[in-house]
């Protein structure tokens, strides 16, 4: 493995230019800018401090530009990713704040090692067993999740449930207590920023302001509500004469950088949490990588981008952050704000240091409600009920996957719902497998070509039938191979010949071999022959070495014309 | 559903003849004798007194007369199902005799309620799952532990241990504790079985006897080993003198007729172990009941087999039973007697009846060792290395999962064993299918068939490239196939149009979907159009609804013969 592999940045430092140094500074203060109050959001969402965010989104932004092979992904605390870590420590059973700060840190810890040795070893292939139907389903819900999990910081209710049910449960309780400041604050920053989300942008096109002046505009939206939020607070007093909650005193100065203080017991309780959510989080990096990446005719390297998304994972455990992976709206930001090389997010995370070392005061004024405001109208985005219903239209085994991800997911659990959407598409692939499509084929005329006798205009003749099998044999639909072959022979008098094109079968196991020894008896003593046709080089070559050949009763024809010229010439003429 | 179909014995009781009677009959007495040893030896090896042994050859073998579709099957306790039931009230912790006895009791008549259930629901492919390749390796792992657990009666050791590594340190701690007398009855009458199997019948034939005759003497082997060893016992005073372990008295009567008292803690536990032992149980029977079916032109219904054998089992929990099923020597010898219908199983049934109600006492002086030698000798017939090593020979992955299995059933024990060896050939299944072989194919001269291009001569042209992909797309392998296509296209300068012929594509889910509308954008940045070829029906049916059709650059051809008309024509020329 060559040196620039492992770290890539040697590769693009090399042509690193002035003007590629302009393009990422200005890409890196936007994404700064976004990056602040999301990840302080985000951090509330994970049930930590704020400022936990804020550390999570320096060191790994600086591992990401070493090893990192997307030029445009930009990493830190990701919705989701957030979501599962509350779930992940609410689920360990850690109530005391300084408990689950340390699961935090042990999480992104464990992922990081995790994900590095799947890049090693080069098991990033794993994490296709998360099926795009699978994915988006589990996005889908977990911002629903997040939504509703943030309504008790639009209204000013204290809630410490994590489950959606005793969520919705303590929401109608609670509904008395209702800060109806909180509210106002809340439900005006919702609004704006679902405003400036849709329809600011189609407002200001209407200027004559050039287009990427606009986009700065409309992406730094948030800001402008974090801003003002900050002003009514500290102007109106509302935190002592209306008892709204804000931010309060962050700590000042560098992310406590450490060791993290490995605790086995700890780290075996959140061990399965660690493995899910890295593989959730990677997938999602590399999906929105890899679009990036096809828009400049790009290429990432999926083995090393688990290294990377490692060593970002690990730096945050050891800067006193949590999980972190590539954010989608992040990232497009970046890439639409210019950036050119991962230099932009080391830029970002210098930015975020320094706001972080000398700022944090100017925080202390900004309403929760404000931040929650951010997180419901960042995870809308994810709802993408379109193509949950464009996947169900297409193949209702999908369609099934995803509605059970979406179900186990909202009632029992982040976790389990992923866990049950993968054993169901697996399942239901399986279960496709078992009862493979057969079908009777004839000769298209004027070609060589044989097609399904229901859907095409083809030729066939009663002393010969040909089946064609849609489906490897194995040990699972073996003996339904035999059932209909069966059902089908008893139908044809006249049969002499059975024909099995193999041109869909890629494989044929030990159990399938017997069967097939026992439709070649079966058929025989019917008078009937046995013959394959289009048998594949890798399948041929297993059988080679069986005594199923000297067994056969008939021939195995490298072309399904040439059984047919064979066996039924007066089919071809 | 007709009326016939649920109690086959009304088809076949109209046509009864004295001829089939008469052979039913001596096939009866011949299974019979064989029967009544090996039944006793059986519970013993399940660890039961003898008597429950002779109560499961009862009134099961009536309700499969009546139920069942093989004309041949003898059903009663067979060796690997005793093994399965020990085990099974072993790991439930049942130490007591009395609850041993209730344990497998409620083993039968559970088995038999979930057998009829999966007969009604039409579930019995679920026993597809059991591969064979993990068949063979279960069976043969079972009959070293079965034979090796019998050891103890032939060293007359007490031991109380069920695993393997348990029992081999019992039997090497109580090496000094060995009855020798014992010994020397255990081991010669194993010798005197070994000889009748393997060299007696050899021996007769060069007499001029009558085959049948010969077939008869050599069957009833056990019988004059019994015989010869209860005189022996009796005439020398083994049992007081040498303290040599026997039979003892056995209850004389009717087997104790009632409905087995419901216990739900025990239920609960035993559950698992009787779906497994049904599973098995089914498999078992049916192939050797298939077989010899076969051997006749004959067929069985695997789903009436289901209730068949569901009802065998039911009435052995009703008549103080243990689990049963159909055996396989047992059945061949039935076959080979001349068996014509399942009245024979009838017929043995009412001797077997006789022999309890009136005969007991007589096996009073009968030694355990000799019982012992019994088993072994029968087990020993199921050990089938020659199969392990030609599954191993054709496929790997076959191999693996059948020494997978057997490592797991002698180590960690028979249920874990056949688990661990079912998700095995799943896993490896899949893991087959994540990585398809793709083969680039080229036109085969004079005919209009493509083939691999490392395997065969063929026609290629460097603009227009053909791959086959010998595998359904699905979200475990639909990031391989882009990557497999990149890499090809590294190589390839001139390339203009990639054909992806789906002669073997059986299925494109959501996620494939999505790699291939992303593979084509990735084409055509490049320049290089997208085809496909030979899309089948059921596939077609599907793609003709999504934008990935209006996406794509290229065209989709009925056949690969057409696309390189079009696309290539001086490849054809």
């Amino acid at each position: 493995m060559k040196f620039t592999s492992i770290f890539p940045i040697l590769g693009w430092i090399k042509t690193y230019s002035r003007q590629d140094f302009t393009n990422d500074f200005i890409a890196s203060i936007i994404v700064a800018i976004m990056l602040i109050p999301q990840s302080m959001a985000y951090a509330m969402l994970a049930g930590l401090p704020p400022i936990i965010g804020l550390y999570a989104s320096i060191l790994p932004l600086v591992l990401y530009t070493i090893f990192g092979t997307s030029r445009t992904l930009a990493v830190g605390p990701v919705a989701v990713i957030s979501l599962m870590t509350a779930a992940a420590i609410n689920e360990a059973g850690y109530n005391e704040l300084q408990d689950q700060i340390t699961a935090a840190i042990m999480l992104a810890t464990m992922s990081g090692i995790f994900l590095i040795l799947l890049g090693i070893f080069r098991f990033g292939f794993i994490a296709n067993l998360l099926s795009h139907p699978v994915i988006t389903a589990f996005i889908t819900a977990s911002a629903v999740l997040i939504a509703i999990s943030q309504l008790k910081h639009i209204l000013g209710i204290d809630i410490g449930a994590a489950h959606l049910k005793e969520i919705i449960m303590q929401l109608y309780a609670g509904f008395q207590e209702i800060n109806y400041m909180t509210l106002l604050l809340g439900f005006s920053g919702c609004i704006f920023l679902f405003w400036v989300r849709t329809s600011l942008k189609p407002l200001l096109q209407k200027t004559s302001w050039n287009d990427h002046l606009i986009d700065a505009i409309v992406k730094t939206g948030p800001v402008f509500a974090i801003i003002l939020s900050i002003l009514a607070v500290y102007q109106f007093n509302l935190t002592e004469s209306q008892n709204v909650k804000i931010v309060g005193k962050l700590a000042t100065g560098f992310p406590p950088f450490a060791i993290p203080h490995f605790n086995w017991e700890m780290a075996e309780k959140l061990l399965p949490s660690a493995i899910i959510l890295s593989l959730v989080g990677f997938v999602e990096s590399v999906s929105v990588a890899q679009s990036l990446a096809s828009k400049k005719r790009q290429r990432i390297k999926p083995n090393q981008e688990l290294i990377a998304l490692g060593a970002a994972n690990i730096a945050s455990g050891f800067s006193g952050g949590y999980p972190v992976t590539g954010g989608f709206a992040r990232s497009v930001v970046n890439f639409d704000a210019g950036a050119v090389t991962p230099l932009a997010g080391g830029m970002t995370a210098i930015l975020i240091a320094i706001i972080t070392l000398f700022f944090t005061p100017l925080f202390y004024y900004l309403p929760q409600a404000i931040l929650a405001a951010t997180i419901i109208i960042a995870v809308l985005s994810l709802v993408d009920f379109k193509s949950l219903i464009q996947t169900w239209k297409y193949r209702k085994a999908d369609g099934i996957s995803s509605a059970l991800t979406i179900i186990a997911v909202l009632i029992i659990g982040i976790e389990p719902g992923i866990i049950i959407g993968v054993v169901a598409s697996l399942f239901l692939h399986i279960l496709h497998t078992s009862r493979p499509h057969i079908a009777v084929v004839g000769l298209v005329k004027d070609t060589e070509h044989f097609r399904n006798i229901h859907r095409h205009d083809v030729r066939i003749c009663d002393e010969t039938i040909t089946m064609r099998i849609d489906e490897s044999l194995y040990f699972l639909n073996s003996r339904f191979l035999e059932d209909e072959i069966n059902r089908l022979i008893a139908t044809k008098p006249h049969l002499k010949n059975v024909i099995l094109m193999c041109s869909a079968v890629n494989e044929i196991d030990s159990s399938a071999l017997k069967s097939l020894d026992g439709i070649c008896d079966h058929l025989n003593s019917s008078g009937i022959k046995l013959h394959l046709s289009e048998v594949k080089g890798p399948v041929m070559d297993r059988l080679q070495h069986t005594h199923f050949l000297d067994n056969l009763t008939g021939q195995i024809f490298l072309s399904q014309y040439k059984a047919i010229q064979e066996l039924s010439p007066k089919t071809i003429c």
